[in-house]
């Protein structure tokens, strides 16, 4: 993603400066670990969490000391989430593609994403800043509950309302934290705060939707996992409940309605090529565009900067990637 | 525990108070779990660390209001890491007893112990204490890497090195941080701080070795799981190391020494019993004494009062409980 927005130099040095902070948490670790977890760190990708934090602040004017380590807090945290997940997915796709080998025993995977945790919350309480601090551990708890809650939920729940607070606790939360605490470690006036919260929170948004969105029309090679695997774990997203809208008398439709999964992988990608090519896509897109908007009026009454021109950008890119 | 000394009704109202603390935690849990978690926090047992906290805090006449919050996020931590070593107990310990029934799924045990973190980590950062907070993390750090190294490293070690800093890791360093942290909170002189870290230093080592102990002598009702469990784990604890040293002849030994694990349920048993009976568990008791004696004499600078005395009788009741 990062390379279809211009980074200047000197932010990119500092999102290389998060990495290097991050990479050296992986120097504390188990010797027989530490090159694993090396790969897992500078695997990570976009960092756009890391992205946001260090744009708001040069957009802020912020001469915080803390907002390298806020950002490496941040996606450490967002690392230490991912580590989990996988055994989670591991232990509800026991019939799709495996995603823990046999390095990544369970008990192997719930001590690194530990550690994760340790590390990122010992470099989040070096914020300086009490809030920041809580609003780090009150953020873990939303994913986690998220989490739980999409567990032990019933599966294929076709409720919009629930599918909105799946992708809060899921993405737009850290998002949202991000944004909120390089904004409060920049001390701009409150009513910034809140707007670059907001701000945070609706980019967070667009994304996950844009996500769930490129879970049926992604190119597998590019999104790294199979299409559909939503659908194929009993996760309805945006997407799927339009289909479903549109399609009430589709037969796999009638089953979801019937509070059943669809298990049959030929009647799985028959809906994700369905979806994908029907109008639920572009209705979808329309909702993360609308996030979008919201995004973008939040920087409004920001002083125009170059750092501002780059958050719009990226919060343009959000939707625009790989559509 | 709590039984054997007499907790004064001002003492036990606070203990109840970090009960209470804990169990609210509990209310923002996914209901399906509430209860289960309500059930694990309940039946946390001792309370330990918590009484230390708070003794320590009214001998130095503090009036910290922080004092039950970090009562409460340490022992939330202890909650977390135990939840999960269940987890990870469990997946080592196939052909042993299973830990964890069909409703702890392993996704649903490391959630909820992240979700544990997450409180944890919450309630630390209401300290308002920043040495606190990340002296709080640094610790779980700690810990995990204890684990880690546990779980990587050659089953059947017989190096007592690596098992002072195995038990330090498990133990000490929670006893540690809870001692040191409860002073930082109640703002004595310097060298009375570094005095209580000590004391919490050796009170965990002494802890732990006596829990090692009763693995081999401990009536299983009591102790709450079967005796030997170490030993058939692959773990070599201080009993073990002594019956080493004294029966280098044993066959059971020779084959340890060789690098291997002893897996025979009657070779368990025999070493087992052989253990409980000869003089190694003297010479560990010895051992745990010495920490003892280090402990009370962190102690004794301090200006005798109720909770000084209190804070002694626990040290001495930690080697005295069921030997």
């Amino acid at each position: 993603m990062i390379a279809t927005i211009q980074i200047p130099s000197h932010v990119q040095a500092e999102i290389d400066l998060v990495e290097r902070n991050m990479l050296l948490q992986a120097e504390d670790f188990h010797s027989d670990l530490k090159d694993t977890l090396k790969a897992l760190i500078s695997s990570g990708g976009k960092r756009i969490r890391p992205l946001i934090i260090i744009l708001i602040s040069k957009m802020l004017n912020s001469n915080s000391k803390q907002i390298i380590n806020l950002a490496t807090a941040i996606e450490l945290l967002h690392t230490a989430t991912l580590v989990h997940d996988d055994l989670i997915d591991g232990s509800l796709l026991r019939r799709g593609v495996p995603t823990l080998n046999s390095k990544w025993s369970p008990a192997a995977t719930v001590l690194t994403g530990d550690f994760l945790f340790s590390c990122s919350a010992t470099i989040a309480s070096r914020s300086e800043n009490f809030e920041v601090i809580e609003l780090f551990s009150k953020t873990l708890t939303v994913i986690v509950n998220g989490e739980i809650n999409q567990l032990f939920s019933s599966h294929c729940n076709t409720s919009k309302e629930d599918y909105y607070q799946r992708i809060y606790a899921k993405t737009a939360s850290l998002f949202e934290t991000s944004a909120k605490c390089a904004a409060i470690l920049s001390n701009p006036p409150k009513e910034d705060i809140e707007r670059l919260r907001k701000f945070g929170y609706a980019l967070g948004m667009a994304f996950q939707i844009i996500d769930d969105i490129l879970d049926y029309t992604g190119d597998q090679l590019k999104v790294g996992k199979p299409v559909g695997g939503d659908l194929r774990q009993g996760l309805i997203t945006l997407p799927m409940l339009y289909y479903i809208l549109e399609n009430p008398t589709d037969r796999a439709v009638l089953r979801i309605l019937d509070g059943k999964c669809i298990t049959d992988e030929d009647e799985i990608d028959r809906i994700v090529r369905a979806v994908a090519k029907g109008p639920a896509i572009e209705k979808a897109i329309e909702e993360a565009r609308t996030y979008v908007v919201q995004a973008k009026e939040c920087l409004q009454p920001f002083n125009d900067c170059h750092e501002k021109e780059l958050l719009l950008n990226l919060t343009s890119y959000t939707i625009e990637r790989n559509l």
